[in-house]
């Protein structure tokens, strides 16, 4: 199968269908959070570092960094977020902009292969980006818009994704290299949209061969109980072939979805990681605390009777 | 698709691949519940009564109703539990025993049409349950083992179940009426038990039709944070064609799960269910507790980013 890799100057992130998922921290993102963009803005990066630290803690593999802060220099806050993250930490890094110069001056920092968030089907960003993905040896994000704009066609989106794969080729960037972004719209508007998203991935994992990722908290957005639906979102995405996400692992509920569907789809051998994180108290705290064993015990006493009924059958 | 009707005397549920979830509470079991088979052996039912109630109060549609206990009189307190539940509840039930003369007294008593759980692939066992299930007009869980035992190759247990459907068809059973359970193993003892039932799910759905259904309980059998693991199963299998369940509805994580699932498949009509459950406080206390709200709020906040990104894309 397809196996992308994504590195720093110290450490490797595969994606890959016979991998374990991928989660890729979304907090460094100034977009909405009024604080972070004003500290960023004044060079102030105390909380780029704190969220960077916070997310690995919690288990993220790779963290997206985004420095969209209007009117402010975002290719030179960029660079220094991607710096200062990589100074700190050891984990892959996803450099996120819809400008170009930003994009370019993270690229020209970045020690390793990045992921480039992104490049969409549109004809001017596909030769902007593209040959800078190239010049760089980096990974992109291939998000399957275009300029008629996201349709609700999951074939028509795979049709965009396909040409966006087509490009890179040309461009001499291979298609392991290319993460495809299904695009996850709010379901609570678009009632569908979780349809659309597993139907899309079939075809990308079965026809397309790619990797892929997506904005998970998007298809929770303005519905109560959000983590249960991203959560859900993400068990049944990765059962469809999801092999990474732009996520927040601040969520114990939905690392630990990402987490359990390691162990559903056999890529936690032994279940270690799982018993490792939720059985053993110390390194949990650190990660952000566990579920309750008492809950978990008495739950598996009050289920004898469909454990034994299995092994009975065995 | 194959609608499959299972009804109390005043209640109709229906499963398919096109219907909201069903959720069997599995509850009224003894096997591994000392006090519960004590009182059921003693002729005292409030605990049926109590657990039934419960369960329904936590969303479950359906109740699956054993009375296993050793030595004990299973096909009179099976019938009377039968009896005792409808008597106090309108959801249709599940008849649970491997004893076929509990079956059948159970089915005497039952008004409605129940589900008859269940008949496996043994030749004995269909001979017997199939002409049992025809006569009382109800439909049956089919489990997909046979003389051999449980085989781990899901193409085997698939024709395993399409065995038992054909011979049910021998018997005037539509296939609408037979219910396959794929055998839900536990992973942290079988790694490859989540795929296993995921293939198998796909190939009941698009070849042999039918609905599905299994003890979703064992698959985390042994593990820490069990709710987890059950929760991120059900959201794959339910994305993969499962159709209904027998788990435990006591659970807020797995109802959970399987709700928000009902969201992503498109089955809960501009979120309603979803939203009038999390949302509003006085019934969700009566239905076992809400996520916290502040939470879901300072996501939501924090999300902005993501919230604003698929904005500007749309």
């Amino acid at each position: 199968m397809t196996d992308t890799v994504i590195s720093s100057a110290t450490r490797e992130v595969v994606l890959g269908l016979e991998r374990p998922f991928v989660m890729i921290g979304e907090r460094i993102n100034p977009t909405g959070r009024k604080i972070l963009a004003a500290e960023m803005a004044a060079g102030n990066f105390s909380r780029v570092e704190s969220d960077a630290l916070a997310q690995i803690a919690a288990g993220a593999h790779m963290l997206d960094v985004n420095a969209g802060i209007p009117l402010a220099d975002e290719p030179a806050i960029l660079a220094r977020a991607v710096q200062l993250v990589q100074s700190i930490t050891d984990v892959p890094l996803s450099i996120d902009s819809s400008i170009v110069k930003a994009l370019e001056a993270g690229l020209a920092v970045y020690r390793g292969k990045p992921l480039v968030n992104s490049v969409t089907g549109e004809e001017e960003r596909l030769e902007t980006v593209l040959p800078l993905v190239k010049k760089y040896g980096a990974a992109v994000v291939a998000i399957s818009n275009d300029e008629t704009g996201i349709s609700e066609d999951p074939d028509v989106r795979f049709a965009v994704a396909k040409k966006i794969v087509q490009r890179a080729a040309d461009h001499g960037i291979p298609a392991c290299d290319v993460v495809v972004d299904p695009l996850v719209m709010p379901i609570g508007a678009i009632n569908q949209a979780g349809r659309q998203v597993m139907h899309l991935l079939g075809r990308l994992k079965n026809e397309l061969k790619v990797n892929t990722t997506c904005g998970a908290s998007n298809v929770s957005f303005g519905l109560p109980a959000r983590e249960g639906i991203s959560a859900t979102f993400l068990s049944m995405a990765i059962g469809a072939g999801l092999t990474s996400a732009i996520m927040n692992p601040m969520h114990l509920e939905i690392v630990k979805a990402c987490m359990a569907a390691d162990v559903m789809m056999g890529h936690d051998p032994d279940c270690a990681r799982w018993i490792k994180r939720f059985r053993e108290a110390p390194p949990l705290q650190a990660a952000g605390g566990a579920a309750p064993p008492p809950e978990g015990a008495g739950r598996g006493r009050r289920e004898g009777g469909h454990r034994r009924r299995v092994q009975s059958q065995a």
